[in-house]
């Protein structure tokens, strides 16, 4: 099934399918409530300097950055985590939790837990970063090694899972997962109100599902565009094929969106968002330092793809009505010692 | 004359003296509402981790960082400049505007210029880095290019101060432009009102002077505190000998902080400022990557002293009554391709 036309969700995707999807706005808001007291209500900054990048053809633009760099580790990850493992029974949640990840979603769980007073092991491959299980170590989690293969890490998840009872948190694929992330949506929607498109940065689908999910309805008219690494170009190629295509290998610097869709994911994204664009690495790269040098804001090059996409770099344009436009920067957690633009000048 | 006791300013230092330094609360509340239309109130965020840093010997400290890198031309400098330009008569500004500087008061000058419609010139030695004077040319000013010396340096000013009629304005030691760097501590002072210490990356001593002119004020138990680099000691020197001591080789990589204490700027910072903390360039570097890591923002190593004064990695520690603790971040200038713990690492 091909995406509804450009900017005109149709009747029949907005009437009637309320909870079709994973969750709804109702959902939406009641995790804001749950996880509220433990994440940030994350700034909304804004940039002379964008707004001018961003406006072309006579368009003038105004950009709002949702600041999720800022966010309680450092990205936009722990809304979910927290919210799924808020909803835990208290019985269930005393066996603790388990995943296995070694990005963003490692630390947000780990730290979730830890707020919850609760076991989280972390599954990670053995040739991940020391810099990563130490993060994660921070936060109080147990890193439980295994063989970097995704059959390994299954695996491995699977056996503690079995062996102490902990549930399985997903980093995306999952109503819980899925409703926390969505709580941004609630939250940039109170801070700017009429926007008439938010750019999400697109990998698993989690962060655009519950943002597409909590602005249909919110406020419909409000376009949710994705935007997709060029060499991880799963969610536009699912899209155009009508059923989930795998990531093939994700060669992307934005290391936070080589994931593919899935089965809870997949739908929304076909139905909800209104375009997917693509962006390259070398817009990726230039973008993310764009937002260091002109405001300065440290963001992880996940980030820099949605302002590629916002500033006319990805390969289609907004559409002209798109004058108000929300950017959501969803992480800061980059190598400062091997940042992205001096890594490709060696 | 040595700086009062810690902590105490004395009623004989506060009674009888408002108008004896280069302004007062009330001009810094007039320069506020002159460039208030023209510069960012900038925000004041706060972190769990650096106030975990903060604390110690059983003393909890919360830390708020005034965000003057997310400033207008990335750094506090514009509202100096722009108090300053604004508050020419008609007459004078339109002869244009004149200074030598290769720091953010020469970006500061130009756009406060071009806001108000007049020309700046700024002196810039042929050696200043390009990407320096295209900065400048990026906001309108003329780069008027002098030998590397300071004695070019004040002769070319002097010169086209003579031939155009353009007015000098130096980039600190200056009542109106110290006017307009103390309207920082009356947003601060909005901000968090029951701050017991604001740190202040202290240079030249305009912003310095500022802040100590309005707290002595707005709340006279405030201590202002300065966060000196140890390789450019002037003002703590100057504060222990009891008259200007000049900047020698300054070799600190806080490029800002490298002036020396001027007339107006001296007897405010030797009977308004609590203390004067030293900070080691190793310090500087480290916590300057720590605001980075941590906070996500994007700052220039000036910054990172007064940073470094606030978590105890200064020569002196923070008194144990300073529990709530402003923190300057000055600005957020710094060249992305040579980040100085990549530059120490080679």
């Amino acid at each position: 099934m091909p995406a509804p036309p450009s900017g005109s969700r149709s009747d029949a995707a907005y009437h009637g399918r309320v909870t079709d999807y994973a969750t709804n706005l109702a959902g939406i808001r009641a995790a804001l409530d749950r996880i509220a007291p433990h994440v940030h209500r994350t700034p909304v900054l804004t940039s002379r300097t964008m707004d001018e990048r961003a406006s072309d053809d006579g368009v003038s633009r105004e950009l709002f950055f949702k600041c999720e760099n800022l966010q309680r580790i450092g990205a936009f990850k722990i809304r979910g985590a927290m919210n799924a493992v808020l909803k835990l029974s208290d019985e269930t949640a005393k066996r603790g939790v388990v995943t296995h990840s070694s990005g963003n979603h490692a630390q947000a769980l780990a730290l979730a837990a830890r707020i919850r007073g609760i076991t989280a092991h972390i599954v990670m491959p053995t040739n991940a970063p020391e810099v990563k299980r130490q993060a994660v170590r921070g936060y109080g989690g147990i890193v439980v090694p295994c063989e970097p293969t995704q059959k390994s890490r299954e695996e491995t998840a699977a056996r503690i899972a079995a062996e102490t009872g902990a549930t399985l948190v997903p980093p995306y694929d999952h109503a819980d997962v899925i409703e926390g992330q969505g709580t941004i949506a609630i939250e940039l929607f109170e801070q700017v109100p009429d926007l008439d498109a938010v750019i999400v940065p697109l990998g698993g689908g989690g962060m655009t599902s519950g943002i597409a999910i909590a602005y249909r309805e919110l406020s419909p008219t409000t376009r949710v565009i994705g935007a997709e690494p060029a060499l991880a170009s799963d969610a536009f190629e699912s899209r155009q094929s009508g059923a989930i295509v795998g990531q093939k290998a994700a060669l992307t610097i934005a290391d936070g969106l080589r994931t593919s869709l899935g089965a809870l994911t997949f739908p929304v994204v076909r139905d909800l968002v209104s375009d997917v664009v693509l962006v390259d690495e070398d817009a990726i790269v230039q973008c993310t330092k764009l937002v260091f040098e002109r405001m300065k804001l440290v963001i992880e090059p996940s980030a820099g793809v949605s302002v590629a996409v916002a500033i006319g770099r990805g390969h289609a344009k907004l559409p002209r009505e798109a004058k108000r436009v929300g950017v959501i920067l969803c992480g800061g957690n980059v190598d400062l010692d091997a940042l992205p633009w001096i890594a490709r000048s060696a």
